[in-house]
């Protein structure tokens, strides 16, 4: 015969480290009971027990009942009560625990142990009838339920309080509750055939066999499968004596945090009720106290807790969230486990756990999520104001937080609505039932989004995370009357047009408008001494997207070390310089008067933008862009002048105007194209239009060689949009020698220039080597790298089909938030691969929006990137991302 | 000492495989040398020699004039003449020659070893004083030209001309040609300061230090460049005894093929002219008779010229050019090359060779440019038509056969009034003096294009090519007035809208129109027989896109192995279909009846549309692509739309079609997008409208079970378009699988249908692993992959900066014609390799627009494609290039 397998082990025989064998609750528990805490007394049956029960066809397996029963008689031993004694009996709860959470999706059952006997027992000894029966009626309805699979106690405890009245349980009396137990003690009989179960032992066996069965039940396979557990790990059981706080008033329980989990601040945090049990907490009949109220009512317990707290953290080393019983006076500790904490909390307690010597500060950059950084420099309601309107008139109503960040607007109860109303001004908030692709529009003009149905994963949910807006989902209070155009909520109405705020971080819904404030980061202490440890471990270097003198100073603010992508078209769009580019695009063919004179005042605006931002830049590098979108993008529009041209026409009254128009609609014509993105722009045009390029030459090395001679150190690098052939950028460059030789003999001294390239045509990274032989940087432009990698323009896409490819699944995100790795990310990979090849310092960066997401940024770092680059206010995030990368802490969004 | 090297070898100790040494000319006499082949004797001094002369800082090696000495010696042996013998003079000629022909780029010196006292000799044996004297004063000419870089030759000559009052140099006699030299001499000494070498020895040192300068001449370097040939090489020298066709009338020169250039056929085809040397050919002044004369003339010298044709075909085992003189009824031989041939005479000596037993099938495939075929089977003039009108009129012209075809229509002098006319459909030949980009728009609605400037490489030449239209360029005959709006050619005129014919292949323009005929493939019997043997060595099958049955039909009589791209979307357009796919497409957000309505139409034509194209393919594999591109590309035009609303606006006349238009163009408005090529297209339509893609489907499958009940043998292959992710593929088949269920439970048996994808954006490519697993079969759509790996559309980029790219050297080729080997071919590989990891036996194709360009189709073989698909026309092409492919012929054109 085989040697006897160990299938049972007490609390003190197990610890943190055997989650496999005992799963996550029973493993606590004896980490605990070694720590030294007041864990009630024990045992845990293993997870191979249960798979060793399917795998026998659902029989336990041999001697695993005989060492279930040494164990419980240890437990008798110690508690010093009898399993099934009448006088002085043993409660237990058989509760499930796998290796990972599965919150709610496998049973318990609680009280096991109660008979006709042993009810004397507690009657006598909790000297409360009343309560008895009431565990003694819920004991035999869950354990019914449970172990026994019978249906229909719920039926029977309603019509028994219609019968005598009764509105809320509360209103039974010990003799209702007694009649009740006897009448789902009959229901048993009649729907098993067989007596309750009344032997303590057969009770304990029935319910180890349920929490097994549990483990396969039709919602745990589902949360599996949605979770991605495997299937074969099965479940632990473990079985704990029971303890009751609501044994008299020196009895009580209570959950707390070690630490505040709302603000981080060190202190005990959380609510204790006198003479109750758990579920009397949930049940909300009394209101619980503040933990802190025990300093004076139970000062002993209070300084207990104090302790444990301590110890926890001190164990843990991390916030600590634990329940606790108080049995007489005697603190049981039920359950311990991470606390969950705010963006904010979390900061805090990571910074203070370093200073305290709890942890390193590597372990504390771990701790934050990039993602918590950028929601603690989310736009926010003020404080002071909320809490006014909390306070006047409540809170309206509150939803599922789907995504983050703060929004004020006008309700509005139809997507063309809102895009109307949007598109004159106004701000509105999207109120829908639920939304579908057919809504996008309207999403897209929204502040933010509001709907009454649905989860984290609905399409109001992904639409609005994918767009970066506040929503609240599944927001269940609003009764919505779309044709009415407006929404009740707890008795109030908000209509068409009436002004709501949503918080997305928090799901809180309010009437009104809220300001909302940008916090200081200049005033986040622990957020600045958390981003100067990512910056000691980081290897990439953070970067920042900034067209103007006052973003750059921003990002600077934020603790960027270089521009690496300084747009100039937005230049060229301002108001007094518009009709100047008219000029120079429509001269551009016939090199007219009107082109020259154009190109000149051009290149005067020109260095002054840029002497703005190498200004303010001095010392670090600056990446300038040369003009990339197509010309046309610059000119009046076609349909517009279309639509213009047939009025005068048939109106017939200003010829003249008409004649003037039709020729300005007969340019635009001319240079309209199909396919904008794949069209005339970028070094294209640099190569078509040269004189373009080289006032831009002109003015990046004259207002560098200006502030030269002010003593500034500058350090220009000149990018070449969408290269595709290596050729492309050799052009340039010859053109930019020209300017620069014409330049430096105008000063008479040598200006430091870089010439490099973005990458983002598929062909350019395919071909880096050929490329990098003209180019001393790269950066990775994603987002038009993106659109061609997928043959996919983000405009067209993303409201016709690819949040709905998200939402459906056919994509795992959306690759304009997060990096493809498998088809964009190869294709850098490759980029950088051949790149060095030809150049081996070659510099390289990436610019696109992914500069700015977490796992994004990993994976540049994975790649060899030299920096990221996003916008100015990614750069926290980014210097957080980067230091992850470096540490290998794995992002969840990947 | 070291050993002295040999420098000179005299021809028969040199052979053809000594080009690299003796260059092609000199390798060339050697072989006909040793061939038997009367050749006048002469040697050959090395390229070796030249290096060395450079290396030594033009200094003659070592014993290299000794060596040369001998060997004048020995042909003054073999010839009994003497160099500088005032009785029997040996003249020779002094010829530059380097490994790869450089035409005219160097120099070489005739005559040489003429002086007062040699003159004597040649005087008495010719009899002609006259023609003594000419070639005489040329040698001076000549000599002090290249040898002694003496200029104004031409200006004497023509100063005496007009002071004896000649209007032509024939009307000179011997006494002004003495006159003549004398002066010229007297010219060499004044510039030279020394008298003109009289020394033959002198003379030929010097001539020989000149051709070796030649080698750096400017044009020469220039050339090379241009040609990418090496500096390195240097070039030969051949010495050569100069015989004389102009010693009475028992001496002649002629030039003879020895197969009909024109036709192919097998006889002697050339000229000949009695008591003549070749620049009396050249120079017209006589018209020289047909070869086949010397036949009555001169039987023995016609038969040793047949004899030696067929030696020399023999030997070189391929039609051959070559240079005869006859001195004194003695033949030598002074030239032989490969022979310049049309395509239709390159097909038929292949093809007769073989017969022939001269060559093997695999070298006759190999010698049959792809491109050629696809010359025989463009359309051409009636050559009755064309023949009358040359012998009615004669020829307009005749320039650049710069890009082949043939074309006429109305002679329209700028691009605006070209495109003007051509959209309303009048057929047009744009005529310009030379092309710039700014008539790129007129180009592409011409039928064909004439310049007056530019040669091969000029931008109508390539831009045309590029357009595949027919041109003439650099046609100098005609005076353009643009102004005016006409030409003047030879004395006539041509004005804007009178007729012309332009032959593209020949560089020929009429006068009028000229009927063009498409050839009859079927009786075209070598280039049948041609691609037989093609088709037996091959490995890459070819298949074709054909969206009609006619097409399909086409396809297989051009030998077509299946269809690899059968488009849906032409369907979609036909007259009586389209309102019905204006109904689907508008109704389909509300899902109306007139949507349902409308899909049930579209699958009763759909099922009839794929039942032809399935009848014609019976028995061969038809791969049909569902519905590709974006829905609103079957809507009205917006713009128009927009015109009429605003029309109807403004004259407020009728509002209810107003209201109804304005629907419509909102309709319209709501599905434009601002890139369309990256828009909602191909499986994404599919995905988001899956009803359309089920009722294309649904037609597929119903078609083949009609025909399958027939007893019609089918292979459908469905391919999706547009995939940039495994999942859509995924999504498709789970359609797919759901509507053939119903189909085959409908028909009661099985429909064999294999289901694959377009490989046509880059993430397809880098994904393939992924994509195969839900793919049986790739094509590769390298229209759509060259697209977004370039991030350039075709449409907007061609006109506006690609083909000006090409011209300037910024691209090597269109890549929309010729495969970008080293960007999309790179994809290509990627995309092979990791489909075949996943499925190894998956079937891979190509059905852009490359499959039918043989550089394209060396590459798809290359990397293990098995078919090439490409449209009906280029199928020929596609047979012989996969050939080439397969026996390793390099393609000149990649």
């Amino acid at each position: 015969m085989a040697e006897t397998r160990k299938w049972v082990y007490l609390f003190p025989e197990g610890n943190a480290e055997m989650r496999d064998l005992l799963g996550g609750k029973g493993a606590g528990l004896c980490e605990m009971t070694n720590a030294g805490l007041p864990v009630p007394p024990g045992f845990t049956i293993t997870t191979e027990a249960c798979r060793e029960y399917y795998a026998r066809d659902k029989d336990f397996p041999p001697a695993m009942w005989e060492q279930a029963l040494v164990a419980l008689h240890r437990i008798e031993t110690e508690t010093g009560k009898g399993f099934g004694d009448p006088q002085k009996p043993l409660l237990v709860s058989v509760r499930s625990g796998a290796k990972f959470s599965m919150p709610g999706m496998m049973d318990t059952v609680l009280n096991l142990g109660l008979n006709d006997e042993t009810m004397r027992g507690i009657i006598k000894l909790t000297g409360d009838e009343r309560f008895a029966y009431d565990i003694y009626r819920r004991f035999i309805q869950m354990f019914g339920k449970i172990a026994l699979n019978v249906e229909g106690f719920d039926e029977i405890f309603d019509r028994f309080k219609q019968k005598v009245g009764a509105k809320l349980d509360t209103d039974l009396d010990a003799d209702n509750l007694k009649e009740i137990a006897s009448e789902f003690k009959g229901l048993v009989e009649r729907e098993t055939g067989k007596a309750f179960p009344d032997d303590p032992k057969k009770q304990l066996m029935l319910a180890i066999n349920a929490v097994f069965e549990s483990w396969n039940s039709r919602r745990a396979i589902s949360y599996r499968n949605f979770n991605n557990i495997p299937h074969d790990l099965g479940t632990a059981v473990s079985v704990v004596s029971m303890v009751f706080g609501n044994m008299g008033n020196d009895s009580g329980t209570g959950v707390v945090f070690t630490r505040d989990p709302a603000t981080g601040e060190r202190l005990l945090y959380g609510e204790y009720l006198a003479n109750a049990q758990g579920e009397d907490v949930v049940a909300g009949i009394r209101t619980p106290h503040n933990v802190i109220d025990l300093k004076d009512e139970m000062p002993d317990i209070y300084g207990e807790l104090s302790r444990i707290a301590d110890k926890l953290e001190t164990h843990y080393r991390d916030i600590q969230d634990f329940e606790f019983t108080v049995e007489r006076r005697k603190l049981y500790m039920l359950q311990t486990r991470t606390g969950k904490r705010t963006a904010k909390a979390a900061l805090k307690i990571a910074v203070d756990m370093v200073n305290e010597g709890l942890i390193t500060k590597e372990e504390a950059i771990g701790r934050i999520e990039p993602g918590q950084v950028s929601q603690l420099l989310l736009p926010r309601f003020d404080e002071k104001a909320k809490e006014e309107i909390k306070n006047r008139d409540g809170l309206l109503a509150k939803g599922l937080n789907a995504s983050p960040g703060a929004a004020s607007g006008k309700a509005v109860f139809d997507p063309d609505r809102a895009e109307e109303m949007a598109s004159g001004g106004e701000s509105v908030i999207l109120v829908r039932p639920e939304t579908t692709p057919d809504d996008v529009h309207g999403m897209l003009k929204a502040k933010g989004i509001l709907t009454c149905r649905g989860g984290a994963t609905s399409h109001a949910a992904v639409v609005a995370r994918g767009l970066g807006k506040p929503c609240i989902a599944g927001c269940e209070a609003l009764q919505i009357d779309l044709e009415g155009r407006f929404f009740r909520v707890n008795g109030g109405i908000i209509r068409e047009n009436d002004v709501i705020s949503i918080d997305g971080t928090t799901g809180e819904v309010f009437r009104g408008g809220i300001p909302s404030v940008d916090p200081d980061f200049s005033k986040e202490a622990e957020l600045l001494t958390l981003l100067g440890w990512a910056d000691e471990v980081r290897r990439l270097g953070v970067w920042a997207n900034a067209d103007y003198p006052r973003d750059a100073a921003k990002a600077l603010e934020f603790g960027c070390e270089g521009i690496g992508l300084c747009r100039t078209e937005h230049m060229f769009f301002e108001e007094e310089r518009l009709p100047i580019v008219h000029k120079m695009i429509l001269g551009a063919s016939e090199a007219s008067d009107d082109y020259h004179k154009a190109l000149e005042d051009l290149v005067r605006f020109q260095t002054e933008d840029f002497k703005g931002i190498f200004r303010v830049m001095a010392g670090k590098p600056v990446v300038i862009r040369l003009l990339d979108p197509p010309l046309h993008e610059f000119l009046p529009s076609y349909e517009e002048l279309l639509v213009e041209t047939t009025e005068l026409r048939i109106k017939g009254d200003d010829p003249t105007k008409l004649a003037e128009r039709e020729k300005l609609l007969r340019s635009v014509d001319s240079m309209r194209e199909m396919n904008p993105m794949l069209g005339l722009r970028g070094c294209r045009l640099g190569i078509m239009f040269e004189d373009i390029y080289k006032m831009q030459l002109h003015a990046i090395l004259t207002a560098c060689g200006e502030l030269m001679r002010e003593g500034i150190d500058v350090h220009p690098e000149i990018m070449v949009p969408l290269v595709s052939h290596a050729n492309e950028i050799k052009v340039i460059r010859d053109e930019l020698e020209g300017v620069a030789r014409e330049v430096e003999s105008e000063f008479g001294f040598t200006i430091p220039c870089k010439v490099g390239t973005m990458i983002e045509i598929p062909r350019a990274a395919l071909t880096a080597d050929e490329v990098a032989t003209y180019a001393e940087f790269f950066s990775f432009g994603t987002n038009d790298l993106t659109q061609t990698t997928f043959g996919c323009s983000r405009d067209d896409a993303e409201g016709k089909f690819l949040l709905q490819y998200v939402e459906r699944g056919i994509l795992p995100q959306n690759p304009f938030q997060v990096l493809d790795r498998r088809g964009v990310g190869e294709l850098i990979k490759t980029g950088v691969e051949l790149g060095r090849k030809t150049r081996p310092e070659l510099k390289i960066g990436i610019c696109g929006e992914h500069g700015g997401d977490p796992s994004s940024i990993e994976f540049c770092h994975q790649v060899g990137l030299d920096y990221v680059s996003c916008s100015p206010f990614r750069v926290p995030v980014a210097r957080l991302a980067a230091a992850h990368a470096a540490l290998g802490v794995a992002e969840r969004d990947k």
